[in-house]
């Protein structure tokens, strides 16, 4: 069958996955919107601070940090750091025809430790409960390129 | 035909965008660059003050944030949280089977709106602007995300 | 040939430096890690001054930035600017059917670099030796990119 086809089982749970973190990714743009909104700070750049429809009072305070907003930031810079290597790696990962049951484990149990990961971070849970639930996916993603790179090589 | 042969217009239509995009990120390095070499500024490590042949005299200040060279970093930053989901979900979703018409649309406009938001970005415009400029790309990426969601979970 | 097969030799070159490039990225968040034990700071949340089993002495200092951490960020946030762009530039680029000796002279090339990139970075080597290294893997993507590009637009 078409490596590439959607009804290929394994392709399918590549791309309910990558579509899933794809969605969660470019979704944290529009919570950093909303919030912006809300505190109506956290802005960057010094054109932000004309008056218009959208900021109807500037004030110079909104160009510093402002913990609402960064924290979002941060959640986007952790997704940066992780996603597209998720997205590369399970791509190759199932071009190297694991089985299904593999497949599902490790493409859902990202997703899954992704999602728990965000909501750890977003309720400010400690540094302990936010790296455990950021393990899993690292290792996910190490796995999944270190055997790409096994079968690549004929080892 | 080949799904990822460049005769499928559908994939001719992807790779093409996917190209532009790839080139005008990686631009924003070497924009960065020019930008740091005109302002003899805007570097991030120690090391950076060293003598060298091209940092003459250098100067504790060239470590301080440059807002010329900011504003490209900031221009940077978006790229990279909006362009590698734009080249997955851009991938998945022509291997979802779209009508050409449509692709052209969603891939083609994507890579016209990213445009005209760096030159609003660029040359300072208000927010509004940008925030006008940088919402169609963003939908399309989460259009993309939820077709191929959707065509993989077989609704 | 199937295009994707990890018995085809381009496909091969494109999996092996690609898995090295998700190994290498994925890696520096565990570097992070490492240094942030060591120096027991560098953090960034506010609930990173938590009390816990990982940090039992917290302190406000903890979340002021450290060279030793920040310093991986920066290589880190260099990967990112890059990496995802070598992902996917080299894919479309073994689907654009160049020769085998091309291929693997840019991929394996690019590997090379970025590796030494990492080394001059972690060590503090002058702006010019770093700016050097890293050089080649930005021409290379945008080589691979543009190439792309000509071949999908039928030039």
């Amino acid at each position: 069958m078409d490596k590439l086809s959607l009804q290929n089982p394994l392709f399918v749970t590549y791309a309910i996955a990558a579509a899933i973190m794809i969605l969660k990714a470019a979704s944290m743009s529009w919570l950093t919107v909303v919030r912006m909104m809300q505190v109506k700070a956290g802005f960057r750049s010094p054109e932000d601070l004309k008056k218009t429809p959208l900021n109807r009072d500037p004030d110079p305070k909104q160009l510093e940090p402002n913990e609402a907003v960064e924290r979002i930031r941060r959640i986007h810079m952790n997704d940066l750091e992780n996603i597209p290597f998720f997205l590369a790696a399970g791509f190759l990962f199932v071009l190297t025809d694991p089985s299904l049951l593999l497949a599902r484990v490790l493409l859902y149990g990202y997703v899954g430790t992704r999602l728990l990961h965000f909501l750890a971070y977003l309720t400010g849970r400690t540094h302990d409960t936010r790296a455990t639930l950021w393990t899993p996916g690292s290792l996910i993603i190490l796995y999944m390129a270190g055997r790409t790179l096994y079968v690549a090589l004929g080892l």
